[in-house]
């Protein structure tokens, strides 16, 4: 079971390695944008199947080409580090797209 | 180019054919819910896939078996015809979802 | 790890559980057809993302509307529980697809 | 209606845009290949989304992160220009994938 993480603790992670990520509303929060729908949902066809293998899932909206993402832990009514993993998955996978279609 | 509904259109037309349907700033809403992520996640590559033949996009969210719908025409600030035929597809395929898991 | 069946054993569970499977080429294997091209690919897209939950994934092949699923334990070289539980999962999922579209 | 092409029609093209596609049984041919399913999955997708939108779909098979694709017209028994426009929009999606993963 993933355990609550203080603010303190978030913010230092954010700090060091979630450079685009806000902490707000218990949840860790970060907005995408693609070229076209298509890519957009490309990219969220990836997370999905990431967040089901882990079991779990962003809170998260879409607006043609852009997506918004927050991470929380239901459980913990907070982030955990369970959110870290999801979110550095996000980033990698967000990183290659951005490689890919310059 | 699709026109902009009055609001009296669209009530009349949710009142008639898009009964789950609630018209709010601007746009016509719907909230879907399934058994789980895999399977909302599978009604959302469905409405994708239609929307992206029709050039005409949702706005939507989604937390694990939730799906929210926001539906709304932007180069007319208003709803139109094409957010009625969306609709239309979301219902029909949703309706087959809910077939499928009684 | 899941260990190799004889296929004596593969025969039995077939006959039994996995009435539209047949045995062949050491996998396997069933055909499913739908509506169209979207049904389809919803399909696979839920089943993509139980492989992917599993580790198991399919050899499989898509024409429009039609999938053929050859299931197989590369490591063992033959049919183990891994093949029998996507199997499973693949023909609830296309039951419900075909309850949903009567 | 797209019309079909000649076999030597198919063979320029093949020589001077489509450099990684072979010929053979009316259909023109290409293989790919990804790190991970998730990824060649993603890749499935979005061209699942591009050929929904033309209306003219790939006869093709996936094995964890390979693809294998073929086009044809199945209305001229023949390869026709919409094979020719698919396999560049599959040519480009990949390309980004690659220069994704470098």
């Amino acid at each position: 079971m993933a355990k609550a993480l203080s603010e303190m603790e978030v913010a230092k992670f954010l700090k060091s390695s979630l450079k685009e990520w806000t902490f707000e509303d218990n949840s860790i929060k970060r907005d995408v944008k693609f070229k076209t729908f298509v890519e957009a949902f490309s990219f969220i066809t990836t997370i999905a199947m990431e967040a089901e293998k882990m079991d779990h899932h962003p809170n998260w909206s879409n607006s043609y080409n852009k997506v918004k993402i927050a991470l929380t832990t239901d459980s913990e009514k907070s982030v955990t580090q369970l959110d870290f993993d999801l979110a550095t998955i996000i980033d990698s996978t967000y990183e290659k797209y951005m490689q890919g279609v310059k």
